[in-house]
């Protein structure tokens, strides 16, 4: 229905396999999303992604949770469909309530309002915002 | 410089700025930052930007600086250059350090990444990801 | 400034000249605006793109104001700060009022944070849009 | 099927349905489209969200099926699909015919490749267009 | 489905079904992409598109390859699922190769990261890049 | 003048100094321009960053011309300012003629444009192009 085919576990190469092993450790689950399915095409690609996934989500500066609400915003502002309905999924996993997804939703609408209108009157940066 | 003119205090309408007034209570300084200043070209948008951004950036089930972060996550997705500088410089503001901002950059990279290769791949969505 | 640099009347080629002949005469301008004297570096390119501009913005079902205001929308929606400068300029030039163009960015604004709400939300498409 | 279910009137709140009945009676039609019963979930900003819409969309300068058509545009630029549909619908509904439909589309396909055409080339603003 | 029902040759104008003909001849094939048969309901928009499309996407200095993988990235950036899809496939049949594909898809995915922090780092362009 | 301020090598960490030194042999030049000056704020991400580019843009199915050019593509794409300019530089330095360029700049504009009209249209994925 992609571009690339779905593979099982079955059709996956020993790379692929050890990624999926490793995504199912992590996140506690037997669950592999499509993503990952997809991705295992060019098992290089999918070990650099998951390893560099695993560490940007990690509990840092930030907690995780955070981190899925920006990850759900980048998504929504890029139009992509499958993140938005996956990250969306992560983050009320990770505790995102009702309320918060509610504003969520309402400082994404805020930010492209406002980054359109800038946008439309070209309006020059303010010198006190410059570093 | 940009489409319209900025305005300065003496320039605008009553209506404008009366909205001045309103945000220099609010955010307890003199400064009227630009975007502020060439919208006042039409009060009735003004107000209305003004009065929807003060309601949905203010404390909830979302602290601000988290509203913030989103709002710079969005604001980098549209690649709007002033709304980037004005957005990191209210985040800094609120409490941003040096490794929040590095994390916010390296989660707004990640997610730009994961969306571009899911749409390169079309990936359907996993069942499981729908409510 | 730009990746190729500007090209003068005296620099660019016969067939570019010819384009910026025609430019002059349907503007009633000497005036050649910089998009035209980049892309003459590719003077099949050129061509192309002027013989296509000049139909596709000629008075039709929609008149060319009209469609300049389409015009201004779509490069505020791409981030094109050349686009919204130059084509904002031509809107005006064209009879837009300082009434439209706050109604113009009004509605770019609303449209924009409506967008992104229903990106956020992944709202399925109602049967009976469907044609 | 969404990132939340689509509530009926039976499900929404006192609010959520105060605003259904306005917006049942500024466009007499019983319909209430996917998009309103989604956001339903957050009365706050279902209200916020159309009592703004219903400003924005108003004869003014601007009549109501120029502002469809520049809604039209934007959301093809953003790649909405819900909202090409749903916008789309709505300027058809205000008297868009199959002729203005195609000049639409061609300004919205002329701007895209221009836009893209100054971004690649990185063309200076000309001094003429700035305020 | 879309925003205009799909036309069969039966449904075409004499126009629309000239430019048909020139397709399958390109092509050597029957098979008319709904992509025509949508654009069809505006001859003129129809035979404008096609007769660019021929001419860009020619051999020349780049080979059909490199450049049906160039529109692929374009389409990829810009979320355009059906040109994802159509040009994913068209590249596959001038030789696109698994390995190809996947290379493809890690450059896409790299730049969509480093233009966003970059995008969020608001990095001054260096003067060495300027022509 | 960006969100950070650029670091010179004296006002680096020793991890970041390594970066900068590999990037200074990879490409047999003393200069490193602003994007590594910036990132070096973050010496985590500035190395995954360089660790990860270095082996997507690297030689394999496809050749690392080819590959600035869909970097070119996708940059020009998502609107980076800085990165059309970079990797611009980066494909006439590594070979990209002017023609190329100029074809180049062809396949970007027609694949906005037909990426525009596409989703203008709403046009259904025909069942062919799906895996």
């Amino acid at each position: 229905m992609g571009t690339v085919p779905l593979l099982s576990d079955e059709e996956v190469s020993a790379e692929a396999l050890a990624v999926f092993e490793e995504i199912r450790k992590v996140r506690q689950t037997d669950f592999i999303n499509n993503f990952w399915r997809a991705l295992a095409h060019d098992p290089e690609l999918l070990r650099a992604t998951w390893d560099r996934l695993k560490m940007v989500m990690a509990p840092g500066a930030l907690d995780p949770l955070v981190k899925e609400l920006i990850y759900v915003a980048v998504s929504t502002a890029n139009g992509c469909e499958y993140c938005v309905h996956s990250h969306t999924a992560a983050a009320k996993a990770k505790g995102m309530t009702p309320e918060m997804h509610g504003e969520l939703l309402a400082v994404i609408g805020m930010a492209a309002q406002t980054n359109a209108l800038v946008t439309g009157l070209q309006t020059p940066v303010d010198e006190s915002f410059r570093t």
